[in-house]
């Protein structure tokens, strides 16, 4: 049967206090709208509809930036009620197959429950998406008939003292036969205190229609909240956390504390990796096994390679490029890897040192306050304590070339363009601007020179 | 109707286990009693006075530095008890209005709730100020009349079973009419097993005399909470900053975990502010619309303008001066800005940057490895990597001028006092003791040399 | 009464998903079978026997690294339940005194809980661990006869309606006379759904036998559970720190939040230590009165002296040989002091400075950009920015000395083996690579030239 999903994404979200419009809140690092359109694309719908309203424009140029298929954006100007949202997408819709409504700031719905939502319709039948809480007030609450089947949706505020005592509340989302959706929307008054079309009423509709009206249930809470403040992001964003963390630490992953781990984006796990407190995780990472993360760590789209150990404060983002570190190297403390770092085995990133743009073959040291930027650096090479390359030249990047087995030592800098032989020396403290051969020792030093008489600044009084 | 204020400030805090009176414990960066200070300034009392005892001098130091008006300090000495305390401050009260007691070890009272307990008062009944709670095991009891006067406090150990069932208890905080509390306090007699004169006692004289007695409720138990060990410091620490921690997120500032999040001082926030995981600000703290803070930032005294980015571990203390930050700037990671710190807009601080005391003009870079101490620098300026002002010759500092446009080249060295003239650019390595002329090239460098022949060190033997 | 302690040390662990034996997963640091064994040890047993089987090797090597007097590991091999593996150990226990087993997977069983354990068998008592739970389901209950006596064990899935009403469970300790204990578990059997051999299965031979069954409570549900998986490794890690923090607060350390506090060792606090949030102290850890230790510091193996002042972002970790930091000094932010730093009183180690294998006498500074490396360093020398000891050439460490009151500059480069005499000077930019001599300014610079005419590079066209 086909499947049409309509993501209601309208809401100003005034509570947020924010120039972004409400869905394109971030939850763990991805918009929330984002959530409900990946799960939504696993379901495999024929078409998908966002109905956006405020801040328009740009929720409809975020989605679009997805590139997800048979998805399309429709307005809704002004905004009248959930009933007069989905009467935008009336046109879009033919007469066949389900219509499964979901919200754009409910993120976390599972696509397992969605996808009994839609098989609760079943095309013939309108089905409410409920959950069960333990303390109900202020929610609608479903009203059942004897044998079970919904008869209504009771707001709080209508609610009698029995029907208080229902804890089974409706959810936000439904889905219902399409032709019959359809005409039931466009059928919506808004003869009500506050003016607007709720879609709810249809359910009324359905039953004075005599279409059975029934339900799937969302297995937690959770997955049914919705984002209307920035406190209820902060709490959401905590859930999400915890169940990411619980299910890394079912995969065998070792969190010192799952209280304290942030993943936003998706991360790809060896075996006997252990994580230390105060991690962050962003974009595409992956760690190989035994890898060891430091606390206090923010690794971004990168890939750790067996054995690794990364100490604490080190920050590594490989940007749109990517950053890999090769099995059984050392980084940090305090190591900064950027975007097309790229490191070979068993290579060492001490503490105070940056490297972008950089590839490091097998074995070679960086270990102590150093920067390495566009260079191609051999194996083995002993890249000195406060070195620098000098890849800048106020208007242009150069490369500094490193052959094999060199030595550099401390506080040099590399004026690129410019290659170091394999095997050579460069003396400590040297400025080297033209290529220094193979095998020799290489220095500019001026001669150290003692002056006798010279005494030193008092202190002024001031 | 006049205000005094009294507050109880002269306990040991034995528990505290520390050389410091236990009022001037911090709870957020603020001492206990100051806390309490501030709250009270808030009601703008006639007069205010501390009882200090044990570690006296120290307290009475600590008040007085705040300069409140109004204010004094009274010993007692030695301690015996709570009425006792009250004892001595009766010859510094007159005879009319209201007086307040509160507590220098419960910091978290509100305004509003210290407001409600002297107008509770009214200048002619003594109220109490009490609190429900889930279990009161160890507290004392209010007890009521049928008409819901309050007859008596009872303690727990004294309480009948019935008036165990009691749940709303004393909170030490009280309100009397200022003429009948000297009267009831100077009447306090000690006959009891501690040999202590309990200000309480003279609830008991209000019912004799006919006085009633009546009371204003604290609007949740974390604002009558004492502080009596370290635990319950830590635990007093977590619910202010959640308090905060939610304000802040109900101004529309994003924080990833409410409870990662420490505010010691005050924090102002445009829109649209996100403050990562793991962030501590202290001192006065102002952050301009649309500012990011990254992961495991300390931010004391600064402001900070529109749209900054500040990467993760950036630390930035204004000590008492302050530092600033202009609109559109990038800091961090792993930046280091202290007292006098003034960054125009857009300037870049990266990497293993620290910046004390100097000035950066727009569009201004230092982007690794680098220290700028007592400098002045334009616009346009370009810091190279691993560049050193020199700020000190071990006697004096001196300042360091750097023109619009210069390009420093890589770890240079500025011996201060010195003057890079503008659009100069200093050469990679160089060591600059003398003024470097507008416009031109300026280096240090000895030749470079290959050096044939020469043989790297071979590893001894140990 | 002698006494015998037997720890099942044999499961796999499958749910841990590790390569790793399940009992040398570490908590706190420390293996989870390494918890038992000191608890152990406290009761001062005559003989301690491993049981080992998964990973029996690797089990084997880490508990024999321990040392402990009277300690041997037994193999079961295969793995045949409880039962089975307590045979193993009978050829190795005598006939005398008590048999105390404990579970290798159960760290925090407290030495007084275990103590009363083997207390309650007397000699003559089968005495079972047991602990009252909120929810017993899925435990083993204990059935207990009119007297108190126990009866049996019964297995949740055995257990009658009334039964699963017991919330008092079988924690899988248990204490035995030697002699009953080898007696009855070689006449276990294994004819049981799973073909195992049950310990539990002695509770029936002794009641048939008339032995008297009695029973030692655990204090709380936390020193009975067991880990299983990464996610109940993870539980009480947590716990065990919640633990260890009030412990610390208990003391009067203060701890600014006590769940983000990880101590994995020993820590020995003065009075008046606070620990700001997100700090780890791993190995020996000793902090002097009135120290204080910044947010997210990293500390392992290092003695603290009294009021040192530890910022942010400090990392110091003084491995095998230790670190230390005399009275007054400080520390960062951002400071990393490695192995065999050793620091007198006052001296100041600043931002992105790297101390390793080095002393430094009283009041010296490096404060900004530094490295110091196999130095050894005189009373109040200043250390400029940037500077470096160049401790390696490439095949051999070499020592620097540098004496009292010497000011070396910024960006130098001290090429060891090198002394820099008391007294002396060292210019800015300076590389250093023959002996400086006392009270002089020794300099390598070349002569400062500006170079007219010099034109800037031109941005390129890509």
């Amino acid at each position: 049967m086909s499947l049409n999903i309509v993501i209601m994404a309208a809401g100003k979200g005034t509570r947020m206090r924010s120039k972004l419009p409400k869905v394109l809140h971030r939850l763990a690092g991805t918009p929330l709208l984002h959530h409900v359109l990946h799960t939504a694309a696993t379901l495999q719908p024929t078409r998908t509809l966002v109905i956006t309203g405020h801040g328009a424009e740009v929720v409809e140029a975020s989605v679009a930036g997805l590139g997800v298929v048979g998805l399309s954006s429709v307005r809704q100007e002004p905004q009248l009620g959930t009933g007069h949202a989905v009467q935008q997408v009336v046109p879009h819709l033919g007469d066949e197959g389900v219509t499964l409504i979901l919200n754009g700031d409910v993120p976390l719905i599972e696509a397992a429950t969605a996808q009994a939502l839609a098989a609760a319709c079943g095309g013939d039948k309108l089905a409410l998406l409920t959950v069960t809480l333990p303390d109900a007030t202020g929610y609608g609450r479903i009203v059942r008939n004897a044998k079970g089947g919904i008869e209504a949706i009771v707001e709080h505020k209508d609610a009698s003292e029995a029907q208080r005592q229902i804890r089974e509340v409706y959810t936000g989302m439904m889905a219902a036969p399409t032709a019959a959706l359809k005409r039931w929307v466009m059928a919506l008054n808004n003869q009500n205190a506050q003016g607007e079309f709720y879609l709810t009423d249809i359910v009324a509709m359905a039953v004075a229609e005599g279409v059975a009206v029934t339900s799937a249930s969302a297995a937690d809470e959770t997955e049914v909240l919705g984002v209307n403040s920035p406190l209820q992001l902060a709490d959401l964003e905590r859930r999400l956390q915890t169940r990411r963390a619980n299910a890394l630490l079912e995969q065998g992953v070792r969190l010192a504390d799952p209280a304290r781990f942030d993943l936003r984006g998706s991360l790809t796990c060896g075996s006997d990796v252990e994580i230390d407190v105060g991690c962050i995780f962003e974009g595409e990472v992956s760690l190989g096994d035994d890898v060891r993360v430091g606390a206090h760590c923010v690794i971004r789209n990168a890939t750790i390679g067996a054995g690794v150990v990364i100490h604490p404060y080190t920050h590594i983002d490989g940007g749109s490029e990517g950053a890999s570190v090769g099995a059984g190297s050392l980084i940090g403390p305090y190591a900064r890897l950027r975007p097309g770092a790229v490191l070979a085995e068993e290579v060492h990133i001490g503490n105070f040192v940056e490297v972008k743009n950089s590839t490091m073959a097998r074995g070679s040291k960086a270990n102590h306050l150093a920067y390495l930027g566009d260079a191609t650096v051999g194996e083995r090479v002993n890249y000195g304590a406060g070195s620098i390359t000098a890849n800048y030249d106020g208007a242009n990047k150069h490369r500094t070339v490193i052959g094999n087995d060199v030595h550099v030592g401390s506080n040099c800098v590399l004026i690129a363009p410019v290659t170091i032989g394999a095997g050579a020396t460069i003396g400590g403290g040297s400025t080297i601007s033209r290529d220094a051969p193979e095998g020799q020792l290489t220095v500019t030093r001026a001669k150290q020179m003692a002056i006798a008489g010279w005494t030193r600044p008092v202190k002024q009084k001031k």
